[in-house]
């Protein structure tokens, strides 16, 4: 208890952090300030106490934080203000480092906001934005790997020498006649109901000889003084104890004595009890300051006030990874990396593109899996995935989509939901189909059905933004080049050797009506030399460039050949770079127009990207640890992409393809190559094994 | 039912394969044949029937393949020979393709076939062997990567032109008198019951004047005949039917009527009832043979014979997929990619090597994920992971051994966890624990822990062949670096970039004491000039070739920076390399002491394994699509490796690193080096988080 004559002791405020505020403060440093740690002006919200449970609180919201959009602080008299959130300013310190957050200096911070406080003192801001007595600052470290946010909180306070004493302190209800009570409390309630008031915490009491109390703003002191009432100097007081007053008088007691040179103060602690003014609860008393240089402006009283917890000033810290929704969780997690790469290594890294951009991946095996795991390392978010096959007992080891227990399932389904395991808000689909073979010649009765699987694969060439050629045979790879070259997709396309591999995009489409350059590619043709479009600068596909040795049928293949049987390194680094390629792409101005770049060409007039150069074609091999980028321009006679088969497809459609299918020189033919060869007819096995042998089967010799 | 004067109609041979002749085959494949499709020698089992379940069978078991040690055919008098398994010769053409088996002319080899037999019977073998009458065909196509077997027997048959006559045929209880079938039984009991007779499959049957039988080799007709006895030609009969006999009559009577001329022939059926003679079950039967060409031994008879299944010439199918313990089946499916390498592209590859190659991984992130799939698909099969980290939700998308499941969990235990998941049977450990770092000082209390860790990294890098530094910092891996310098383990270091990245392979350790040469090296050291142990020829470490920025502190490390932010093609190339690196060290004759090349230096006398040159750096720029390889030698002052620092470790031991720790300037005055900088003490930051503030915690003012 406070005995008249005593020194003034005051409930310090603490500090109520809401999680919404720090998922705000991640998105900010994640998609704006970056490495940027400047100040950052903050909102904190109190009110007079009403509840127990709720003394002595400044509470920062999400909306304590600048918004994103405009990167302006919320106002301090914003719409959020209310009786309930009385609104001050902060000052927001975020650091980039745990290290620098520790090593902050925080008497020279305190310091400083303790003079922001003084000036406003001396200049008058106080008069007319009382809210500025409660300045406080925050600094704080966001884990944003872990989730987990390091902060304290410092209330600046300006600090008499010697210390206020307190002449007296009791219920205003026993200070106040019952009449006076009364009145105080409905210009109170007023002054609380009133919107253009009720986000004011400072506020003069007056009462005049007819007990009638009026609630002012600071600035009329000087005339309320004139008045001869009796004046107090109220303030929304968020303890609870009746013991002591709040924390906003502290402040207020340095600018009453520094501003006015007053040095007897009556002040009113204003608390609340259901939303009404309660003057049991609210209490007045009277202070007696006497300090020598209070009025001195140059002359800065001792700063003072990190928020104590426990008695100690210590580092706070939260974890918020437990309380987020796990699929959120795994969303902003999954983006950290690659808006971190924003803040320094490239700034101009377009997540939205990524995101958003589809991906159709033809084949599920040891390329598909690691492309397709690439692929969602850069934020691509919308992977197809087409396979026919099921998941063997070998395929784990080296498709790193599966695990043993997929064995069996279908391959493109499995891979789907591998993705779904690893970033549950992904959009993957999985497609089981066949890709339909050019020389495969098939019975009228499976004609219907490669008509089918023609059709679906062309719906979902044409309903995706980028293909990826990853099978493992040649012939698996026309039909796509086609409709891609007809779609004008990009596409990208890897093959494996033993110890070698060739990654390489392919052209764009030979025919100009059907490519919709982007409108950039206008202003930039010119200048580019891309050349006419038929093809003559074009670059080439897979059938155009055939550097790796053909593996012209799946007939006649031994095992070793059959599983493709390459050295476990090839396939990650063939699928890294696919992707990288596509990402090159992606960035690029003139995307899939972009002309071919050789490594180490630099000044030969390459418009290189903040992502490097973007060649046509690398090829790698292994066993020499070498890789080397190639160009290889559209052949006019290529049976995949070159106008006369594209038009022939235009025109003929599916009879074109049943043609290609069935009439192993009919591509030959129309372009004049003997590009692929005849296929063997595929074996039908008879599946059916029965242990039961049947007696009595005879036959004559 | 046969009547007198009746063509005679024989029951055929059926093929019962155990499926231990399956698995036997595919481990001669994948190990011994490869590409290799010629014929092998096989041994059939069969019977005398005494079931009429096991009707007309020829078995196949495992013991039918020649023996994995040998490659030789298991003779077919061996120990397995016993009366429920009289063998017989045969030959199995297993092929390649599925194609080959299909356009295998089938007729051709029946006629090569049906050849041997022909020339067995004309130059005297039958009388000596005559197992070699019931010669069968198999043919057959593995597909070791569905575990799944495309099959068709066939028992080539010398068909009689006109056909054989069958006058009579009745039980032998019913042919002989009561006296002759009681002898007889006798005497046929005392053959199968005989170790040197039980496997011969044709036999005489005399029974003299006083109806005594007598069972006698086939090469004892000439005298036989003389006797004037009844003679019959008996056979052990697999056929159950009381209306036909089994398979061996045919060849048996082509061979009596070419060999001996015979027209007429009394044949004897044997058959069994619970291992005895059942002169019921036997048959008897005459037949009467006109043909004109079968005595001319230049005119093969007509071939005949495939396994008839279901009255079709069908290819059979069995997959042994289903039936196999799942832990076997991954492991022969995991294998079945590294043997096939060994077919035709890499017949050197070493598999027992890489299975009993001990690694140990630090760093269980980007890069140890994927060396470790890597690895397991080198068919590497010890892998222990060492990292101090529990698996973040950010982590799954580039750390490929984790899903969300996996989330809070050691990554270490997670990533062994996956890695079973993927081969069970891999003996997969991981080892939580943080790396003690130089510079880094540690208070008295953590001074016996670091110390601890110290010697369990130690005991980890003896108890292992090679470690691989995979962590995120460059301190970490100093201690590494130096255990592996000190007890002369294979190191290989990978670290990443933003876009590029560094693979290496440390050299050997500076103590020529500690260096356990291989054999092979004392006859090559000479010729190879890897110079004097003191380290003047001696590869760099990663602290010799600081070719990467290097990051000298987790201090002060923004977030982008402690994520080791990089392009998420990066660490699947530098991982894939590593490893890649690590399978040409092991299969290079030197080993660790191989020297380094440079890529596209052949010719320089550089002694290229079948794997590929073998360089001691590889440097790789994902945005220049560029990789190079360098040579680094080793620094005499290096902080890690040089013979100083290793000298003073062995001598001091845990005093020694302790020094290193706690002095940021101890390795530098050690050496005369900068290399290390200090850095500053790790912040503890304050865990705790409640909610509850405490009212009335004051403080003056």
């Amino acid at each position: 208890m406070n005995k008249s004559g005593s020194k003034l002791e005051i409930a310090p405020l603490q500090s109520l952090i809401d999680e919404g505020f720090w998922h705000k403060l991640t998105n900010l440093k994640l998609n704006h300030w970056g490495l940027d740690d400047s100040p950052v002006s903050l909102t904190g919200f109190f009110a007079p106490c009403s509840h127990p449970k709720l003394s002595n609180q400044l509470t920062l919201l999400s909306e304590s934080l600048p918004s994103e959009s405009s990167e302006l602080p919320s106002s301090t008299s914003s719409s959020h203000t209310n009786r309930n959130k009385c609104p001050v300013p902060g000052t927001l310190y975020n650091l980039n480092t745990m290290e620098s957050f520790n090593d902050v200096d925080e008497q020279q911070l305190l310091k400083e906001e303790a003079e922001k406080i003084w000036a406003d003192i001396h200049n008058g801001n106080i008069e007319t934005d009382c809210a500025r007595l409660l300045r406080f600052v925050v600094i704080s470290f966001a884990d944003l790997k872990k989730w987990e946010f390091y902060y304290r909180v410092a209330f600046p306070t300006l600090v008499l020498h010697p210390p206020a004493t307190l002449v007296d302190l009791k219920p205003a209800s026993e200070w106040f006649t019952v009449e006076e009570a009364k009145f105080v409390s409905t210009a109170c309630n007023e002054w609380r109901n009133s919107t253009s008031t009720t986000g004011v915490p400072f506020f003069l009491v007056t009462i005049d000889s007819e007990s009638r109390a009026t609630l002012r703003d600071l600035s009329e002191w000087e005339s309320c003084r004139l008045e001869n009432h009796k004046i107090l100097f109220g303030f929304y007081d968020p303890c609870h104890s009746p013991k002591h007053p709040g924390w906003p008088l502290c402040n207020l007691l340095a600018f009453l004595h520094s501003r006015w040179s007053l040095e007897t103060v009556n002040f009113f602690c204003y608390r609340e009890s259901r939303g009404f003014a309660d003057m049991k609860l609210s209490l007045v008393g009277e202070a007696q300051i006497s300090s020598q240089d209070g009025t001195d402006k140059n002359h800065l009283p001792q700063d003072f006030g990190w928020d104590l917890y426990k008695r100690q000033k210590k580092t706070r810290s939260i974890n918020l990874a437990t309380s987020m929704d796990p699929t959120r969780l795994a969303e902003s997690a999954a983006d950290l990396n690659l808006k971190l790469m924003r803040w320094r290594a490239l700034p101009s890294l377009d997540i939205a593109l990524l995101s958003s951009t589809k991906c159709l991946l033809i084949g599920a095996g040891t390329l598909g899996c690691q492309v397709a795991r690439t692929l969602m390392a850069w934020g691509v978010r919308n992977i197809t995935l087409l396979d026919n096959g099921k998941v063997a007992i070998s395929n784990p080891l080296r498709q790193s989509l599966y695990t043993l227990t997929d064995c069996g399932q279908d391959k493109a389904v499995a891979a789907a939901n591998s993705l779904k395991s690893i970033y549950p808000s992904v959009d993957a689909k999985g497609v089981v189909m066949s890709i339909p073979m050019p020389g495969h010649p098939v019975s009228i009765q499976e004609e219907k059905k490669i008509i089918d699987d023609c059709r679906q694969l062309q719906d979902l060439v044409n309903s995706h933004d980028v293909v990826f050629l990853l099978t493992d045979t040649r012939e698996s790879r026309w039909l796509p080049t086609l409709l891609c070259a007809t779609a004008n997709k990009i596409t990208i396309n890897a093959a494996l050797g033993f110890e070698s591999f060739l990654v390489m995009r392919h052209g764009y489409g030979p025919l100009g009506s059907s490519v919709e350059a982007p409108d950039v590619l206008s202003s930039n043709l010119g200048n580019l030399s891309i050349g006419d479009k038929d093809g003559a600068q074009r670059l080439g596909c897979y059938f155009c460039n055939d550097v790796v040795a053909p593996v012209d049928s799946t007939a006649n293949r031994t095992l070793d050949q059959q599983c493709t049987v390459t050295r476990p390194g090839v396939a990650p680094i063939a699928s890294a770079l696919a992707v990288e390629l596509l990402v090159g792409i992606l960035h690029h101005p003139l995307g899939m127009y972009a002309p071919a770049e050789i490594a180490g060409s630099n000044g030969s007039g390459s418009s290189e990207t903040p992502l490097g150069i973007l060649p046509h074609q690398i090829r790698g091999s292994i066993s020499q640890f070498t890789q080397m980028t190639l160009i290889g321009h559209a052949s006019n006679s290529c049976t995949a992409c070159s106008k006369i088969v594209v038009s022939e497809f235009e025109k003929n459609g599916m009879d074109f393809i049943m043609k290609a299918i069935n009439h192993p020189t009919y591509l030959e033919d129309l372009t004049g190559l003997t590009e692929l060869q005849k296929s063997a007819n595929l074996f039908e096995p008879d599946w059916d094994y029965e242990d039961e042998l049947e007696d009595d089967e005879l036959v004559e010799i």
